[in-house]
């Protein structure tokens, strides 16, 4: 099995190493990774959304943890490396405050410490540490690559899909949801073509998706969000996936705003669309999408998202982040456990209760 | 009635005057309004966009005419007028050698100067040229008029609408197509809100028709392309309006990219979807929509619109400027005759002979 050519995140040597990073701001016009040997650039890579994405933010916290120990004396006592594993912690999580995964990693990081202060020495907790980063980073690989095992079932050879945003691998470990499914069709042989949304306001498709699958040699086609509905009509596209930000026990589905109407134009051309998402991404204490909220963004990103006023001073204008695709409209979803299809409420609960077992 | 509050075009004074239009590649962000007391300023005005819409670019001509006739002494003599008149037709067909509304109006111009070089003297030859002007920039505002007349009649009072690029009064006399429609309803008292997709790539929407709209004290909202289908589920749209660039005689409509989109999410969710243009638009050589040649445009207006690269050096890129609408998607089609509707083959090409009539 192949890796990315240049993965996104990836840590070098032992737990003296370094932490690499694809600088995500500079894509797709510069590829540039940051060696970050201390703490702090770790947190400014964070802050300043280089490395983005709720898995990969969770991974660089975790390894930011284990830069961040870097400076501790060998012989440091427990009372020292509990002093400067708060510390790290702590000013990790001031670096974006608004990320569940960063919160998630730090403190599976500093449960993980907790539970050895009276029963390991100081050089052991600290290989413990850098094994529980570890096992973070390798988590989300497994659950990616498990998504796009399954996922690539569904593509044929000589087929052409569309996706919309990006779920791929510069959001998590490697390999994406979304995107996982492509590359696992790749790296089993099949030829395909995938057209990418350019995902208006921010352009996540344009920037990012379109550079990953040319990384990985994908024959992709970028086209704007507003020609999807016509490439459908021409009879190009066999199959949509997409990612998947918050799901309902139903089914119905929150993800980047403009997903909705890719749905709608795949059922009335008779396109199946799939989403692919980590079981995880389900919240089963939301019985329905409609409870779903929609967080709503600043109008700069659609009038001022290319460094030029590309709208009327003081326009009025709507820029929900995410839109919701009802279940109906949904031939499946992939996740690392297996495809949820047909989707409904049974067969969601199923999956998402085995995970607990 | 009123006008619109600073005229695409206009014309300020008799034959001697000036002709005034707005500078369109400064919009939205700066109003300036170019008087052209030369020839060489209406041809570097159409040449380099500042007036765009095919009517709008034939009305320009018209009037750069009398503009180049500023010139000629008054003595002249039928020689020296019909060498002008040469000389300055010929110049401004250079400005922009596509646009067919640009040698229509130049021909329009010589033909009236033809049948009157044996019958006419000099200075009634150059009167009757300034007429013919006025009455090409007047034709063009009626038609604007009377589609929007007969579409108001659809827009019911605090109903809100969605159009998709710019079929305004900046591409025409006055009034547009489908913002003639809103205009109208407007006028006549009605609250009306409008939704104005951006229109990607080059972003009519968010840069002339949310402008316009403004500018006549109509409430707009600017979205994203792929915002449409969720405001219409949302509930929050009442009927679509668009305008055409070509129609077939089934009434299959060729339009901005995006508007099969629309259309499309419109019909799952409902929602009346209208077409306004004038019958000229309409081309009964072609018995449907497939007939009509969808032209590819840059890559360059996708990947690198706003001075900012958007996207991998080297990037496959699809980037049709139009899409077709088939007629059984289109509700009505309103032209400056009335409404077609239910559009069908036999109601079109009633409506189109009418106007030969």
């Amino acid at each position: 099995m192949s890796h990315s050519p240049i993965e996104t995140l990836s840590w070098h040597g032992d737990r003296f190493g370094t932490l690499k990073m694809i600088d995500q701001t500079l894509l797709p016009t510069e590829l540039k990774v940051l060696e970050c040997r201390n703490v702090e650039a770790v947190w400014e890579a964070i802050k300043m959304l280089r490395v983005r994405g709720a898995p990969a933010i969770g991974i660089a916290a975790a390894y930011g943890v284990c830069v961040g120990m870097l400076d501790l004396p060998e012989d440091a006592n427990h009372e020292m490396l509990r002093r400067t594993l708060n510390n790290v912690t702590d000013y990790l999580a001031t670096s974006r405050p608004t990320a569940v995964n960063l919160f998630w990693a730090l403190d599976r990081m500093k449960t993980k410490a907790e539970g050895l202060y009276n029963i390991k020495n100081v050089a052991e907790i600290r290989e413990a540490l850098f094994a529980e980063a570890k096992a973070i980073h390798e988590e989300d690989r497994h659950i990616c690559r498990a998504i796009g095992r399954f996922g690539q079932e569904l593509v044929k050879d000589g087929s052409t899909w569309l996706t919309h945003c990006n779920a791929g691998g510069l959001a998590t470990a490697d390999y994406g949801t979304a995107l996982a499914v492509f590359f696992a069709a790749s790296e089993a042989g099949k030829n395909i073509q995938v057209y990418a949304d350019e995902t208006r306001p921010l352009l996540q498709g344009a920037r990012l998706t379109a550079w990953e699958l040319m990384q990985r040699g994908i024959d992709v086609t970028l086209i704007c969000d507003s020609m999807a509905a016509l490439v459908m009509r021409q009879g190009k596209i066999d199959g949509v996936v997409v990612g998947a930000d918050r799901i309902a026990a139903n089914g119905d589905t929150a993800n980047k705003v403009g997903t909705y109407g890719v749905a709608v134009a795949a059922k009335a051309h008779g396109v199946p669309f799939y989403v692919a998402a980590p079981v995880s991404t389900f919240d089963l204490s939301l019985s329905e999408g409609s409870g779903i909220p929609i967080e709503e963004r600043s109008a700069d990103e659609i009038c001022d998202g290319f460094g030029k006023r590309t709208a009327p001073d003081g326009c009025k204008v709507y820029n929900p982040a995410f839109d919701v695709t009802p279940a109906e409209l949904i031939a499946g979803i992939i996740t690392e456990r297996g495809i949820i299809s047909p989707l409904n409420r049974e067969n969601v609960e199923n999956m998402v209760r085995s995970a607990a077992q």
